[in-house]
């Protein structure tokens, strides 16, 4: 333990940097990291102006942070693939590799899984973090610190585009242009699908959307839907509906959108029950598929990312100074509809 | 067309046994068969009753029965997998060769599909009837017609146990054990499973269904299905959970039976949206099937019973000739809890 | 039937363009089509050189070309999907939609499948022809006539791409870079694949397969393929191995490229059984695919072309007016490395 | 370390009964567990005969036996799903948590996994064995110690019944009525064939496959498989396909066996490179899978025993005292036609 600067969450609405004890010492099969860059994901924003996520709850001060890239400063015992200054990004989620699910390679629903920035966690909006080095990933020359650290939040989209299990040349919709959204849509087009129909209330954000090839950007205001989807498909309905708005409105109709036989993957995540119609969904033997956080999905990501086959850079919206890392969140809590992500660097 | 006697659905409920005219005449590819044996399902009785099923509303006389085997006694131009003499069951449900489901080979979820005793579709509680080849299937020499007529109920199980994607040694929980329940228990059992858990409130029924090897009976009135599944899977949970009850109550503690993972599907058709949990279903990456009817089963439940590794004949409650058909179906009607399957035979 | 002209293949090693009598009248389901582009395929070229492929023998005169795209003139009865001046391309192989295969859905593998310009059946290098409308597929706006002619081919790569079940961000490994091999490379990176490593010996294959984002070229006489890809995959492998040589050296070292649980897709087809060693495939459980030209690839092709994630216009070589189709063939004969796609335009 | 009884393959030919150090403490993670029984499996036998396989070679004495059940006597730190007492089979090979192919779930794979009686790590013919707890599996109480020494072999089965992706009601073709092919039938069957052809020369091991329900028996000096094949599915072919011989001659037929779009599983493993018709297998679009051993298996495979689904106590030929291993080793030698498994007992 060491007393290090670092952004905590002391308690619902209040954040401050200061000093704080965190582990540095590495042990065998760890490397230490120099975090470089942080984004800030909604769920950090969510800790800050709810104090909670369901059953997740900040009772004591709680660094926050977990889309992070740096530079390996030291290597535990054992570690053979990554090196002292490689660039890597990591992983937050931390398995038992022990545990059942781990073992069948799902360590994501490990339930024994532990979480930079959910509580009692500490995040990484700190300059070093130690970190198990089989959840550390080199970056490629080509992809920098910054692509790096939205190889969390894109992971989220690789885990949907895999578990709806694409067959090329497929054709989705994805219901909510926010950022994970628009990542999962990024993540069904670079996994396989021909086109992404994308649909928001909010031009700003599916002007964002509609700069990637192959996505239809549709505004809720203007057109409906369903009669969209029906054009675009011939009548024929959409192969996967990826519903990213965790608006329990978006279910009512959206039954109406895939084809007969058609996948509906779930990744917002509505606070409440919503109402599902078995008979309509059975009628056309709609698939339903749910997703958490992601597993085996990073150097995946990466790849995709270093083959230049995914750019994610128009999404970082802003980068902010480590000591204005308040601010950051502050504009994070706006919402701003063209703020996709913000980012905090740490480099000197 | 030519008068001939069936048992007509005059209007709800209405049954009367009375001529009436039907097709009679085999075109190329049809076969004519002499039916021998039908049974009475769920969905008959309801129309008798209710007089409609959604949006299959009885608004003319219509023959009922759709679970039939029989002779065939006429063979039509083209048909070379078939001849006079050879004893069949029959699929009720006739799509369309050339529509875009079919030709993806899910002809089950065509929309223009056909379905005898589905309004305005006549069924089969008639001596003859002409039929598709294609959709006519030989029975070996040691399924009698009485188990023939079963192959289309036990169908429904077989889909339902191969949309599970069942591994080899699953373990399985059904919920319900009414005839639906049942046969999704014998068809994952046959399918994979190593065991069914079938939960139910009646014990009548679960005494039926006990008597297959397998078979782990959970009576809901004394023991809590949750917890014998933790027991009995060392808190793991169930690789797959068969909802067959349609009930929306099934629905509100479903998601404390599957393991991380598993997979529930669909069987059982609630009359109303049911609420369900998406965050919870999602922290376990639960996946939902649906299912509708069948295809592609036919052959595969007569494999099954010819070589003996299903045996529906224990699920035979009674057998009623032809003519005492509405004495069949007002026992049915009654919904005696040892009932499963109710018989016509028009042999003579 | 009527005269009309055609490029026609009267025997092993001799062309002719003259007029032959063909089908011109439109059947219920069928449409007329007045053909634009075709290109020459591989086979149309075997069967000019060689007169035979495999138990195909052309022992009539024959019709070449089966890559078509063109405009429908007239529309037979029942059709609704097509209407007199729509653009259109068309599969040329036509399955009996009554087979036990394409019921299934694998309408490809249909033993009675007839196939454009394989003997005893014409090829469309003639102004009109008559086709089911059921395998014939509308051309949206910005996929032109020569695009269209190249879906065919691209529903082969398609069809291996399919078959690979591509898990997003995989990284595969393609064997051959001729016409088939860069087919296959863009179909696999489209559908899903952070990269594609494509083999050849020829330099100018490699360059053209190198102008797609994503292709990693090795050229086998600089570089062991092998180490390439162990160096990229940090010695764990490819996720995916398309053989798209034929040749039976290629099988000889091909399983030193796959992962553990990897899987090779063999798309080219050696002349001879080739030497498979079943214990080293086993140690690390790999996959082996096989893929017969393509089933429901064509929609899927048209909507990766129109969205423009798929671009093949830099494949086509060249374009010659239909009254030099022998002078094409004899350019396609020579098989120059530049050449991937040579066309035949019968537009005035 | 410390001395202890055992059976030790000396060299090549030479076996010897004798006292031999090996490890009898449990660290963390670890059980210890008192050998009741163990069966006498074809590898053991082969390092006894030929001294080496493939790249495995007996260079220093080892210590023989890897199909073992027996009870646990302690208990190491950490230990949670097993106490002394227990009754336990256990999965004889250990991998490395860590490695990529673990993390993955496919642990089988993992290039450093170690097992029992493989060169150069001993087996567990001797009183004691020290293992980790994840690869120990609880007895339930019907569930012998003799049945549960065939959970290894059994394994193997359910590994290739799960690789073939099973569909309810498939017809499976067995090639090869030895100690393999039949765990593989019954694994086939019990994973949702309805019917399993077995094929052998040797008609006393067919009559014991014959034993169980859903196989058919096909003794190849008296009939042609390929037509009994197709006269057992109407001309369509064999789902599946198991190679359980190894035998390069079957491979020269093989392919006349599946049905197109079937598949085929390689369990037996020719000891050098069979030749395979690439083109005819792509004309039916076949898939090969390949086994390596087994991964989550042993859970499955005793939840299939403890149901009564799978009877393996039909296939121990003879059980020799623990004094007596060399007399069991010599008759595994003389390999005869009726003996399936022969086991040694350690049980006082």
């Amino acid at each position: 333990m060491a007393k290090v600067r670092a952004l905590v969450l002391e308690r619902q609405h209040e954040l401050s940097m200061r000093d704080i004890d965190l582990p540095q010492d590495v042990r065998p099969g760890e490397v230490k990291i120099k975090i470089h860059t942080v984004g800030v994901c909604g769920s950090d924003v969510h800790y800050y102006t709810h104090g909670r996520i369901g059953p997740f709850v900040v009772n004591a001060p709680m660094v926050l942070g977990h889309e992070a890239a740096g530079t390996v400063v030291e290597v535990g015992e054992g570690v053979t693939h990554l090196k002292v200054g490689d660039r890597v990004c990591m992983e937050p989620g931390i398995p038992d590799p022990n545990s059942r699910a781990s073992r069948l390679g799902l360590y994501n629903i490990d339930p024994a899984v532990t979480f930079w920035a959910t509580p009692p966690i500490h995040g990484v909006l700190t300059p070093y973090v130690v970190h198990p080095a089989n959840y550390t990933f080199k970056l490629p020359d080509n992809v920098s610190f910054a692509e790096g650290a939205m190889v969390e939040p894109f992971a989220v989209g690789m885990q949907a585009a895999t578990k709806a299990k694409i067959v090329p040349g497929d054709t989705a919709v994805v219901l909510g242009a926010g950022p994970i959204g628009t990542m999962v849509a990024i993540a069904a087009l670079a996994g396989g699908c021909a086109r992404a129909i994308v649909a928001d209330l909010a031009q700003p954000k599916l002007d964002i959307a509609a700069g990637y090839q192959g996505v239809i950007p549709v505004n809720n205001r203007e057109k409906n839907l369903a009669e969209e989807v029906k054009r675009l498909t011939d009548g024929w309905g959409a192969d996967i509906v990826f519903e990213c708005s965790g608006s329990p409105k978006a279910w009512e109709s959206l039954l109406d959108l895939p084809r007969p036989g058609g996948v509906v993957v779930a990744v917002g995540l509505p606070v409440a029950p919503i109402p599902f119609d078995v008979s309509t969904a059975s009628t056309r033997e709609i698939r339903i598929e749910t997703v958490f956080r992601y597993a085996h999905q990073y150097d995946r990501a990466i790849a995709l990312m270093a083959s230049g086959r995914v750019d994610l850079k128009p999404l970082i919206s802003a980068t902010f100074p480590f000591e204005e890392s308040i601010v950051a969140f502050d504009r994070a809590v706006e919402a701003r509809p063209a703020d996709v992500k913000l980012q905090i660097s740490l480099a000197e």
